[in-house]
């Protein structure tokens, strides 16, 4: 088995380089069983869930890292739990946000997808 | 199944209203197999999870929760996701936290346990 550590620590690094840099990119880490909740709105599915990722209204993005954690999860899955500030375009105040994935192994298959992803923003 | 929403619901409820007036009634909740990471510090077992959580140091404290998330999770289990302020002794200004948990079915009993519980102040 994956240490949970390592698999958390290469998740977070992928996951928000490519969001930042092309977020069309993160298709792969999601399958037709994935949950996003994204301030509120509730997604299900691949498909649904990167056309909700690639409309966001932003041109740039960039992500900084407060804080993650990882626990294992129920049958090889892992928790990882992340803080941190978003830049936005222009905007010249960073946005706090938090982040919660579970990663599960691919069913018959390498390597781990986002079964649940809920992400919030949060305001002071 | 218990629909994954009531569940969620129904947890937070307790569990915020519980640590705000008797943490040593978190007890029930855990299981020698739950996980908490608390700031960083990763504690695990319902014995040592709930003397981490009374030797916390203040005397009174108060949760207000500003979003709360649900998903179903695997095997009947469910993620909830809470972002809030808390308001601790006599500090006049609330910090800012989020919290995700796993609650999984108490094996062959009724009812859920949390597997995973992970914890972070947001600063900033």
């Amino acid at each position: 088995m994956s240490d949970f550590n390592s698999v958390a620590t290469a998740f977070v690094k992928f996951y928000y380089d490519t969001f930042d840099s092309n977020r069309a990119g993160l298709s792969s880490l999601y399958r037709e069983e994935s949950m996003l909740s994204y301030e509120g709105a509730n997604i299900r599915g691949q498909v649904a869930i990167v056309e909700k990722l690639t409309s966001l209204p932003f041109t740039q993005i960039r992500h900084h890292i407060d804080t993650f954690d990882a626990q294992p999860g129920l049958n090889g899955s892992v928790v990882v739990f992340v803080t941190g500030k978003l830049m936005v375009d222009d905007s010249p105040a960073p946005l706090r946000f938090c982040q919660v994935f579970q990663l599960v192994p691919v069913p018959g298959g390498q390597g781990f997808f986002c079964y649940n992803d809920v992400f919030r923003l949060v305001y002071g």
